[in-house]
């Protein structure tokens, strides 16, 4: 069975490697606190080392910098992937990274293919997550296998940074979602109503999304602890979709404000809080407490 | 069979007036333009009229202005109405008339429902609205035929000036909706994505709900003609979502800025598209042409 | 000596009308609640007692509301001033309102000044308001010593209604300096400098506006009360600029967030506050207790 | 005389490196471009040889880039500056790079200061510059001099990147201050006023600031070409003034609607206009042409 490498076993990571190794592939990781190898997996001393081993080194870490480390880092899978050899990133990065990432890989011989993910942790175990793809055709046709592995279905795009744009497209979305209900939720309660059957309502007929559902049931009940995605990756991501659209010159007037909200819950010290508690701040700007007592 | 009165027969009250027809009632009608009334219905000279002949009136008119008028004018359904007799007030009008209309009735001796709608003229005729409804309990169950034969269901508030509330907190989601899609597109295209194929996925993944589909479809295709519902109605929704956060002090920056755009869609002439077209603002703003060519 | 009327006793009213005293006219007043005159005025019973006596009525009220009564109201002004008698109206109101009564006057042979100032309770004393006027070349000129004994300057526009958007315009600039003012000082607190040093340094350079240097030492300072100006107020005259702009197509997007913050410093309970309170949210937003302790 | 190192000779370090010569300093420069220095003045042949020969040397350089190459870079100033000499960094900068370059040149036992400055070209040519100044004590002593023969005056702060923090607050209030003329003339010109009658009564009255006049007038008249200051360096300064509220947690939302306008502009072409052309899209956004015809 085929050789892949994975860097990064976080959240997302680990259940990730799990899957691959529960598929069949011989699967070698790294990560940068030792000892979290899934069972069945090779625990390898650097990226390097993996990369060497693998025909395919999918990375799933935290943001730009731990990417750049693990890729152009010492000891990075730049320098032991081989020839041919296709690199598939698939955390959440910005767009330039993303764009000198297959810039790298292309001077070196080697594929890359961009592939961030939808989905929370439970999604990851599940399989269950969406993956939105972007490369060479011939790369992607070598990952196709390792996709099944992971996801439930996959959005192909033409150009590998494009994948990036989608997924920080797709969080930009999401995130106007909950801001969306955070706003509606304060009205309803200062007009005395209950918000969670104000927002029940509205999930149970014109908006029965997953996304709708999820994060507007959070916001209604103000449970933003423990996060699922905190604070500070949220307002990672806010900054990446505005740079993105800083790139080629078109503004995010919905992810300026929800920047400027994360900054006022962080301010308040809610980094441990989900995003979801982004809906604090408009509550207290409604008058109300961050949280129903 | 009871004898209901209706009083607005334009594109959402001539379905819902035949509708009531087809459900068995003796239905009598009144609007501004003559000879308008569905096959059964017995058209009345005055609001008045109609009222001295029904147990309930329904309105569906299309602003606070013309439901003053109908209801306080001259020969309006205030001085007709039998103490007891119900008025059920189904358009989307502000919460300070909703208010207002319930003092006036109750003085009279009168029962007022609040109860406006979701749902297009289509729904209207398939007997598809949601009914968000307020008022007296008994009132309220004096209202359960009418509804039936209207809609799909009903979401009951304690107040019926809550109703309305609900009513425009609906329409904000829906705003909001199309203008996180109309920024998301403007976002992808620039990025050289296809935005109908980038809309599609979410919508086939996260966003499934009727509300992102639709919308984000059109938003997508930027088909914003011809209007399902009006530019200068969608102006008059969020100016009245924003006065009922006004009246609570609960502020909606994300109505502010679709206010906003709503008023630059309208400096630049698009008055009868529909209010999807919120999208080409966003578009204009990344130097993109208002439709796609 | 020539015989003027003056409606409205309030803190900007009261010196107005005694200015007009000290200049030599013949003054009669009215006011809501009686026994304010000022030393040398007749008080009259009515607004349209004042009108029957007057050349020239100014009146200086608080909202539309109090400008409709005096106006249109029994006993109100219209009914009592003669033909060729003017309604100068000085109070910040609607531009609607604005262009309503001059339609009232006219109809009625009257003639009507429009002329909002810009000026504290202080300068209304000092007689060092600024004027803006609007109206008939004829009744403009009519009223030149009225406004000589008043303000220090005038600036002339053609259309009455006019004259009332361009104090709205001004009290949106003034209140964008406040907010500029605001978030610029929670920010150099945050870095750890001393705001009132930097508004100084900046009052003393490039923004040596009387605008600018009165607010930006309220704001770094936060000394918020005793109110000149009060939120309320405030808000209203945003809700005013919103509504001006609304009426000819024209977004305000700094004004919609000034009115978004507004309404957050009312519904944490700041009615009390002057408007320069307005940058107690920015400060909160940056985490910082809405006042200097 | 002492000997000064003067690095970067564009619109604003030509004439500030032109009144050093003037001010009797023995003056080394250096420029990416040959053949700038002023008369009087050396040229060296990298940023190292200008840091060889001098006791102080001053930046003044485009961007964050442009500064770590001549300070970082192969024949950098860092690598020639002796112990004891001073880099005074005069560019609008990021309050990071400040923070970095402090801690630099202090490991190689250098002082450095921070002293961007306030004026435009002219002001530069004049002497008229506002010098914005922090470091070490002794370091900003050995200043003196130097600054009294670039500037006017100076505000010293207690920290080096505070001075940065003070510049961008400062060009955030000028860029708030262009915004709300632009959108306080396209309500007047939308309302039938004279826009540049209405500036003028501003500027002459409440307004009175050289930045309120200069821009207002601008902003009225729309003359946005020639750019004094270019709309690309507009969105860096905007950039990094979010950057630096991010940095300490405090959001500035009026910075974040300019920045989503500048890209707007950008995103039409206007790379050419001066930063006053920001209202071109407050003026399109009430449906008027950008420019008055």
């Amino acid at each position: 069975m085929e050789a892949v490498g994975f860097i990064g076993l976080g959240r997302m990571g680990l259940p990730m490697a799990a899957n691959l190794v529960a598929a069949g592939f011989t699967v070698r990781v790294w990560n940068r606190t030792k000892g979290k190898a899934p069972p069945g997996a090779v625990e390898c001393r650097s990226p390097r080392e993996v990369a060497e081993q693998s025909a395919i080194v999918a990375t799933m870490v935290a943001d730009d910098a731990a990417l750049e480390r693990v890729t152009f880092g010492e000891d990075g899978l730049l320098s032991g992937l081989r020839r041919g050899g296709i690199h598939v990133s698939m955390s959440t990065i910005s767009v330039a990274l993303s764009r000198r990432l297959r810039e790298a890989h292309q001077a070196a011989g080697q594929g890359y293919v961009s592939a961030p993910v939808f989905g929370r942790p439970e999604a990851a175990q599940k399989k269950q997550l969406w993956i939105v793809c972007g490369g060479e055709q011939k790369d992607l046709a070598s990952c196709e296998r390792l996709f099944a592995a992971l996801g439930r279905g996959t959005f192909t795009v033409d150009e590998a940074p494009q994948a990036n744009v989608v997924k920080l497209t797709g969080n930009f979305l999401i995130a106007a979602t909950i801001e969306s209900a955070g706003q509606a939720t304060a009205l309803a309660e200062k007009a005395g109503l209950d918000p969670r059957k104000v927002m029940d309502f509205f999930a149970g007929t014109m908006f029965a999304s997953t996304a709708f559902t999820g994060y507007a049931a959070r916001v209604a009940t103000t449970e933003f602890e423990p996060a699922g995605f905190a604070m500070p990756l949220a307002l990672k991501d806010m900054t990446l979709a505005l740079q993105a659209g800083q790139e080629v010159r078109a503004p995010l007037p919905f992810a300026s404000l929800i920047r400027d909200r994360l900054l006022t819950a962080l301010a308040r010290g809610r980094d441990s809080w989900d995003w979801s508690g982004l809906a604090s701040v408009a509550r207290e700007d409604a008058g109300l407490p961050p949280r129903r007592t």
